[in-house]
């Protein structure tokens, strides 16, 4: 690991994975062991290695599993779901499912396709659906805090890409943990957040975890994979320059870099009146819009056609 | 030029880049037709092109030459300063000359190497020595503002490097314009920033204007050329990157996104007590301090070999 300057052999290795997970957790006040805990579990071999690490560490934390209803030629969604509950039911954890088309009537791609928020790509609808769902089902069933397996290479590709365009109001939300500080807003932290990729990757071979290893089919060409490909140059000329990347930009927000007036105004508290969950704007929020567009509220539709 | 989704014919070209270059000294109110100019003169295709753009505008500019002598087999410093003298004699222009040899008695190169400030590369010790030098020499002749011949893909790869490593003072002062906001130094301006290097190749090549083609025979592995190459790889798959990431960065800064806390630290006023020049810190300036280390200073002498 020239990125650490540190070797390490099999058994080494799968001890240090856990001490910086554990690092990670209370470096950031990330959440204590008896708080009730909800796994993002997409099947991949991030969320079912961080499942493993947190077990191992004696963390009680649960699983959801959001169906998606992605084909793409590979059962995507179907083939995620089993690899899912092979680990769940192989270590007798609790995995929970909420599938989109049993409970929406529609996959993300129809509804990317119906709301036209998906001409080229579906990502944007399967994000909001996903932050959707994990938040309601957590506040439903009394989670502290929703877990997920982003590991250092999505960090850091997230944080390049946000500030190529430097969009103020991203950059002042990226962080190790995204407090709970909205009425019925859940508490989220990414423990993976400062281990490499190719670390996860040999984690989760080295513990013989059996995972998805496709791609979503929809994520080639995507922005973020593009990202990452630049940052693995940055890396491979230079060892450590996306963990040095991600930790400099958390201590210059630290250090007080950013001015929080700007946070102030992304922070202001409203509810949707149709879901009841919080929301940055007067009025329903993004998912109900994307859900029932308004044209199609009765009390609304006369300005159907309209611009 | 995919960069703006524009072609133009030669003289179209030629009239459009002092439209742009006039356009970015209004919209960051560098300075008017009245000010006295200094403008640092390399030798180079950016430096000679913006003389060549202002004095077409109609700005009173005369040019600085450093004299750095640096040989490095091609006669760097001898050749550059002939191209530079040859542009101003033929346009009757008026070229100041300050050579660091003859004024300290050392080259850059040998200011590195005696004060071990350059063991891999003298670049640190040559951009002290050169604003120190120009802002003196700008004081002491009362010019308003010194204008650089930095282009966007300088400012860009400046940027960029400041970006990775998360510097925040460097982020705050990056700017079109850098304000004499302290007593005795003088206003900085980049009439250049928003023009894409190889626009300003053209723009030199069209107007059969000749200058060092070499680069400084230092600059070989700089971190700015690895990050002009990275962000070439980004403009040849997304025209536009450079250009975009350089002005929102200014956007989201006029936006408020940085805290104006961090910049009063960096704004404390101090004079060097040896040179009279500002400085960010009590006592000798950094330039003053390189060029007679503190155990050299009969007052300071028993503190030699100490750490």
């Amino acid at each position: 690991m020239r990125q650490h300057k540190l070797a390490l052999c099999k058994d080494h290795f799968l001890d240090w994975v856990p001490e910086q997970v554990e690092h990670t957790i209370r470096r950031y006040h990330m959440f204590t062991h008896p708080d009730k805990l909800l796994l993002a579990v997409s099947g991949g071999k991030d969320s079912l290695s961080l499942w493993d690490i947190l077990y191992r560490l004696g963390y009680v934390v649960d699983g959801l599993y959001i169906g998606l209803g992605i084909d793409g030629g590979v059962r995507y969604s179907d083939a995620s779901l089993e690899y899912a509950q092979l680990f769940a039911q192989d270590r007798n954890l609790n995995l929970h499912v909420v599938d989109i088309v049993a409970e929406y009537g529609e996959s993300i791609i129809e509804l990317a396709i119906r709301t036209h928020r998906g001409r080229y790509k579906p990502c944007s609808v399967c994000g909001l659906t996903k932050r959707h769902v994990m938040n309601r089902f957590a506040r439903q069933n009394k989670y502290y805090a929703i877990l997920t397996g982003h590991n250092l290479d999505d960090e850091a590709a997230i944080l390049f890409g946000n500030t190529i365009s430097w969009v103020g109001s991203y950059l002042l939300h990226q962080a190790p943990v995204l407090e709970a500080n909205r009425p019925g807003l859940i508490r989220k932290a990414k423990p993976l957040c400062r281990i490499y990729e190719r670390e996860m990757a040999a984690y989760a071979l080295l513990r013989g975890i059996t995972y998805i290893q496709d791609e979503c089919p929809y994520a080639t060409g995507s922005t973020s994979l593009y990202h990452k490909a630049i940052l693995n140059k940055l890396e491979s000329d230079r060892p450590g320059t996306k963990l040095s990347f991600y930790l400099s930009f958390l201590q210059a927000k630290r250090n007080g870099l950013f001015s929080p007036s700007v946070d102030q105004k992304v922070e202001s508290i409203h509810t949707c009146p149709e879901c009841g969950q919080p929301t940055s704007a007067p009025g329903r929020c993004a998912f109900c819009r994307m859900l029932v567009p308004v044209e199609e509220i009765p009390e609304f539709s006369q300005s159907k056609g309209a611009s």
